[in-house]
């Protein structure tokens, strides 16, 4: 490959390895989005949302805007959660103001024996294309984060035909027919896992599944539909224990920019509502896990000791205070993190809990990306 | 008062207060819903919403329907949960598949300052009325259930203007004029503990606080803006030590139907997503605590040690599977929550975990029902 194999800043992979960073990291997931005018002007360009993730060029346009105007310490690529459904004959459209939604649903066992798992450099190419052109303008300014959503959530989709508010078909499906759920799942999971390699051999180096539908499962089929295909891969991408507790490794020593190329690429497992799960999701082989605000980073990373990296934790809704208001929640996370991390702040990747929303004010952005690095130096 | 005093059946009052029962009582959050054909006939005779929520007769009928089909523990006086504000000013509406609005939300430290308590017996007449007729109708076959909203559920509302995805508007108004919220909340919540009394006055034997967006806050603002409002109202309602493990009261003795005038009338303190929180809510006062279906009872009953009943918790979503699905459900949360509390199934009321919604199959509701009855008395 013809990308540069340094990174001039790899705060983010040190502490996704829980080692020694000057300070905290932190991207913000649906950092690139209609909060910037910029992305707007470019969406604008596009004619649609589709036609945009669908185009290399303006897909990587968009994920650099965010790093352009921030200190982001990570890009992630610009693209939609349900492009694998799409490749696997779903039909994926968009209504504005209605999400996404799928022409062709899945909504019997007869559907769900036609998926195969959609070959990803031809069907998907586009979406390593992007991937390629990113990696190529960051020229290792930052590392770029690939994406996927869980084999669950997009199930959801799948079955739903679209969003959903109670997700009542998929979860009929799950109870009445759970061998089709799980055949459903199981060719989902591997279009996941080759999505993923795709976008790693394509140069992502750190991978993140959107479980954002896991949390509205009751415990029991939490544990039978959604965690056994995130742990699968999460062992798939052997995001094992080559990443986890090894400083001594050829790849992590010092504090100079270094080598990526052939290094373990992490995975981090962010799950909205995922809370009661977290003591099996630190053993599922991920690097890291994501969390959202309904629980404090002191109370995760003193359940997490030391297995994996942490990401999160700030209620987006936190933007719409002061800058004061901002920095104080900033200050608050980090704290919580380090107090239940042995008063070590290694390990924590700084994030919302979920998405930016469009009515956000970039210069709240510039504020909580200024404090987390501001007063986590010290 | 004119009502027959004597209750027919008294399971979930005994269920409430911890004390032996036949079989599990069981009730289900919006039992008188769309989803049931005489309840749309109504709707459609009373032409809005509003005006059938408004008028007691009308309030009347659709609280009575779901006990006419099925084998229902309680009956919940139908309602909106929007009452309270718009009785203090600020015009509630509804748009068909928009859900509730406010013509004038409240927006600044002065609107706020001008709310006040409103007058139970004339602005909330017709509330009390509805209390008043059902509980004539009912004639002591099965307690009633007066309810509230919670202050910080109220007051998501009453700062949006409506229903919202993230609540970014009152959460930056807590962010950013933290006095002028807390302001607000205290209005609101001596608001809620005179409609509560009120409608115990008028009749309730029990009553419900919804605290449905009170899980969308981080711990540290959930323990500032929404528990302590909460605790507020369990204590103004007195219903703390009385009615906990009172089994040698006057009232509670005996298998024989019993009555209920002058009792303590027991609190249920439900919030969606809650589980966070559940210690603080065991020790709020309340008599019981209604949970979600992200908690497993077994978890919630053997944190609970006895101090309170626990209601719940039914992914209203499993409603959509076949009837066999439906009765395994049922069969597991059952033994979930016995199993939490020490072999014993006392001190549990069967209920979802959130409201029913307009597309569930009332053949389902039945089979629901039944088998919470058939399983637990064995």
């Amino acid at each position: 490959m013809e990308y540069s194999v340094h990174l001039k800043n790899d705060r983010f992979l040190r502490a996704l390895r829980r080692e020694p960073v000057d300070c905290t990291p932190v991207w913000l997931m649906r950092q690139a989005g209609r909060y910037l005018p910029e992305y707007r002007a470019t969406r604008a360009q596009a004619g649609s949302f589709l036609a945009m993730a669908m185009t290399p060029e303006l897909a990587c346009e968009v994920t650099l805007q965010p790093l352009r105007r921030f200190d982001l310490d990570a890009a992630i690529l610009f693209s939609d959660i349900l492009t694998v459904p799409n490749a696997m004959g779903l039909g994926l459209y968009f209504i504005d103001g209605e999400g996404p939604k799928f022409e062709r649903p899945v909504r019997s066992p007869a559907d769900i024996d036609r998926l195969a798992v959609p070959d990803m450099e031809t069907e998907l190419r586009y979406v390593m294309d992007a991937v390629r052109l990113i990696r190529r303008e960051l020229d290792g300014s930052v590392p770029l984060i690939g994406f996927s959503g869980s084999p669950w959530t997009l199930a959801c989709y799948m079955v739903e035909g679209g969003g959903s508010k109670e997700w009542g078909r998929v979860k009929a499906l799950a109870l009445n027919e759970p061998a089709a759920m799980h055949k459903l799942l199981g060719v989902v999971t591997d279009a996941v896992i080759a999505y993923l390699s795709a976008q790693r051999a394509a140069g992502a180096q750190a991978l993140q599944v959107f479980d954002t539908w896991g949390g509205t499962l009751s415990p029991s089929m939490y544990r039978e539909f959604s965690l056994p295909y995130l742990t699968r891969i999460a062992r798939a991408m052997d995001s094992g224990a080559p990443a986890r507790g090894s400083t001594g490794s050829p790849r992590t020593g010092g504090d100079s920019p270094r080598t990526d190329t052939g290094a373990h690429t992490p995975l981090i497992l962010f799950g909205k509502g995922n809370a009661p799960h977290l003591d099996a999701l630190f053993d599922s082989g991920a690097d890291a896990i994501g969390v959202d605000w309904t629980v404090t980073l002191e109370d995760a990373a003193r359940r997490a000791n030391g297995r994996v990296a942490l990401q999160g934790n700030l209620d987006p809704a936190m933007l719409y205070g002061s800058p004061d208001a901002v920095r104080a929640q900033v200050r608050m996370a980090l704290d919580s993190y380090r107090d239940g991390n042995g008063g070590s702040r290694e390990g924590h990747v700084f994030n919302l809990g979920h998405g930016m929303s469009p009515d956000m004010n970039p210069e709240h952005v510039a504020v909580l990306v200024d404090e987390v690095h501001r007063y986590s130096a010290r």
